[in-house]
């Protein structure tokens, strides 16, 4: 029996970590065995490369070394630890997945990199798989940002290699989530300028409806 | 005025390091400048996923992976190290480049990996541009191999994860090296088995024949 595999995406402080883990707390407590991970950095290799990606000079490297980057990160986590959880019949929740890279490397950088050349590296990488439920949280950035840096101060290694980019990056990001989520039905688009507890019992609803 | 390219490649042992060395000082001694680098590592970035990529378990991560990395490193390279040189007009020596990348993980592990997968990388991140000389040092790997693992012994930093491989996966590696040099004019193999002094010499007798 093979699991579910729901991801979530979306710009910088939508609230993402924070409600990967409430669903997980969910799921769990409806007898569900759950796999909680992330991307980049949901193996121990991937965490080097989410060193590498989230911290330091946002232009220490160009668009397309990220996408390479953030495809061998998916690559070593789809086989080491998603697929398998998903043999095993677990669910499995991710805080971000490809969506973001098309986000961030394509209609972040205003179409720098070729959209095809994205999709060839998801064909290379993840084949003809896809998420089940694709949750896509969306906020306006100047609220998301202010949250993240916030958030981010408190953190011993500060994560604002891309909360460092000019706004225009971070416009071009939400609106490249919106028209991603036009192109398939897993995609939910979730106003998430909203209580934590609002946005939970909303993703709640969303889960029950599509996969229980 | 563009500088020139050129590249060695060719199965771990082989002596390339050492003949990359001596081509750079004798070029410099006739006037040239010469930039000297290497795959995987030649940037500071690439550093941190030559560590990555050369150690630890050979099978920690699979050959689509180290095929993504190792394209992340060279497009960090070209863009930082390799064109800026060739456009100030200096001559480029990389102790290996794509060609290995071909040779390891499609030829190495026996055409695992699609071909027009690695291709399709090349055109990603190096577009269309090729080295002006690629000389492959040929050596059986039995000899190679004794060779690299006697030279690691004396590093602090074991980088012996390709050695560490079975012996069918050197001889596919070089197999694989001879029949890429029969896809271009630019490439030239040269039997390594030889002293130190000789495989200079008859470097230096192919690189005025060809580039001087």
């Amino acid at each position: 029996m093979s699991g579910r595999f729901i991801t979530f995406e979306g710009g910088e402080g939508t609230g993402k970590s924070t409600q990967v883990k409430l669903l997980a707390e969910y799921l769990k407590a409806n007898g569900i065995d759950v796999v909680l991970t992330k991307e980049p950095g949901g193996t121990p290799i991937g965490q080097e490369l989410r060193a590498m990606l989230c911290t330091g000079d946002k232009d220490k490297f160009d668009a397309v070394a990220e996408a390479l980057l953030y495809y061998a990160d998916r690559r070593i986590h789809m086989q080491q630890k998603v697929l398998p959880a998903l043999a095993k019949g677990s669910w499995v929740i991710s805080d971000r997945f490809a969506d973001s890279t098309m986000a961030y490397q394509y209609y972040g950088y205003n179409k720098r990199v070729p959209k095809q050349m994205l999709e060839e590296l998801y064909k290379m990488t993840v084949g003809d798989f896809y998420p089940d439920l694709t949750v896509i949280l969306d906020i306006d950035p100047e609220i998301g940002l202010a949250r993240s840096i916030a958030q981010n101060s408190t953190y011993v290694v500060q994560e604002t290699r891309h909360e460092s980019r000019e706004m225009e990056f971070h416009h071009n990001l939400r609106a490249g989530f919106l028209e991603i989520a036009k192109t398939a039905d897993r995609y939910a688009v979730i106003d998430a300028n909203k209580t934590i507890e609002s946005l939970h019992d909303e993703i709640v609803k969303l889960v029950r409806e599509r996969l229980l």
